[in-house]
């Protein structure tokens, strides 16, 4: 293989496993070269990446001495993401009873909901978790794009507790766009003690969903180092919880539907 | 940029999006060169992705002209995607009574998702799908990889109607593993009329879930193209649905449990 073609496959290797440190010594040996030449490579790998934009090598430390792809986008790309799904968020007929939104068909998306991944990936690249954990139902895509881009097991609280998830713990929280108690529930052998959680939800209205997560966390043991919402709706959204990071900020307080990216 | 440096641009961008076509006019305007430049180039991207088996070039009919890369796994590489899965599934501590196994672990896993999600999205190529329908919780991920790799929009079927799926159509269907009658609910707006489907599930037995789904399906004046579960659980997999792809079959019919790979 010559370099370009060795290139373009460790672009594809590297890209295939975002966060996932790689050592040299392995490429050597897949591509049967020196050591030395994929060193070589990895230069024009990365300056290609700096370039392109979409993500960048990471050198990893260590005796074995590798390199790790993390997904990146500039804020300009982030906003062009976020203009996109508000312009989607704004199509009629969208706006249902009692401040709810059809959002099924934009949370499900492949393209919207890694291209919201990547938003998030990026605000918490740096945070060191160590699992991703939304609760079902809609915002389970997005959560697991962002695990696979930050390399994270991702965990999923249920609303009731099922046969198949063994042992539970179960919480009560107070819902405020529903108005009343709800429940989450999740496996005992769902989240490690001590673990570094990033939470992500599709929607936000009150935080009474995120409130219940952050407590369920507390039953392991552990605790949110990010918090990412899709949607935050209501007028007064940094009151409520000034440690979430929304990507789009939804007033429909006076009849009227606006919104904001927060980026 | 010199040509190594695009071959890596070029790999990236259609690693990213796989399924999707891209014109080769809009890779000469990006990277300021002539199309036949571009040509070129994708010879040795091509070359290099055949050389690698991640996935493959396909060119595009049309009067623009262009490519898109289509994800695939070989033979060898599905097997031991599998094989992997069939190790976790046999770990201790899985099985639980009333013949239910732990699997939310594996199953929200991003590597096992998007690598049990490439051998479907392999088998699933040509079929011509409109949508990939899943009905929650534990194949969201997997379905949600599936999409992305065929370029596809994803459906997500409720057990409950929800307020914020607005007006839905529900189906009751029977469940032989929990031997009851369980409810499934989809918004009116999540498939249009005459779509083909791929229908994804992460579990199988006796085959209640998938009828149901093709019942709800019915509803939408749309039917099954492909129907995908990781594991079918039982002994008689063949006889219960005969147009169905399950990845592995679990028998634990006699105290024992033994897990076949069907690939």
């Amino acid at each position: 293989m010559n370099r370009t073609e060795r290139v373009c496959c460790i672009t594809q290797i590297l890209c295939n496993s975002p966060n996932k440190d790689f050592s040299l010594n392995v490429f050597a040996q897949q591509f049967d070269c020196a050591k030395s030449s994929i060193s070589e490579d990895m230069k024009l790998v990365r300056e290609a990446m700096n370039a392109l934009g979409y993500g960048y090598l990471e050198t990893t430390s260590g005796s074995k001495g590798g390199v790790r792809f993390v997904p990146y986008v500039s804020d300009e790309k982030a906003h062009q993401i976020l203009e996109d799904l508000r312009q989607r968020f704004l199509e009629p007929d969208r706006r249902m009873g009692g401040g709810f939104f059809y959002t099924a068909d934009l949370m499900f998306d492949p393209q919207i909901a890694r291209g919201v991944a990547m938003v998030f990936a990026r605000r918490f690249a740096a945070v060191d978790a160590d699992v991703v954990v939304t609760v079902e139902t809609k915002g389970i895509a997005v959560a697991a794009f962002v695990a696979e881009f930050l390399h994270l097991p991702l965990a999923v609280i249920r609303r009731e507790a099922k046969v198949t998830e063994g042992s539970t713990l179960s919480i009560n929280y107070f819902s405020g766009s529903s108005d009343r108690i709800q429940k989450m529930s999740l496996s005992k052998r769902a989240i490690k003690k001590n673990s570094r959680a990033i939470l992500i939800d599709d929607f936000m209205r009150g935080g009474g969903s995120i409130a219940g997560m952050k407590e369920m966390l507390a039953e392991f043991e552990s605790h949110a180092v990010g918090v990412g919402v899709v949607v935050s709706a209501g007028k007064e959204h940094a009151k409520i919880l000034d440690d979430v990071f929304p990507l789009l900020l939804l007033d429909d307080s006076e009849g009227e539907v606006r919104i904001n990216i927060n980026l």
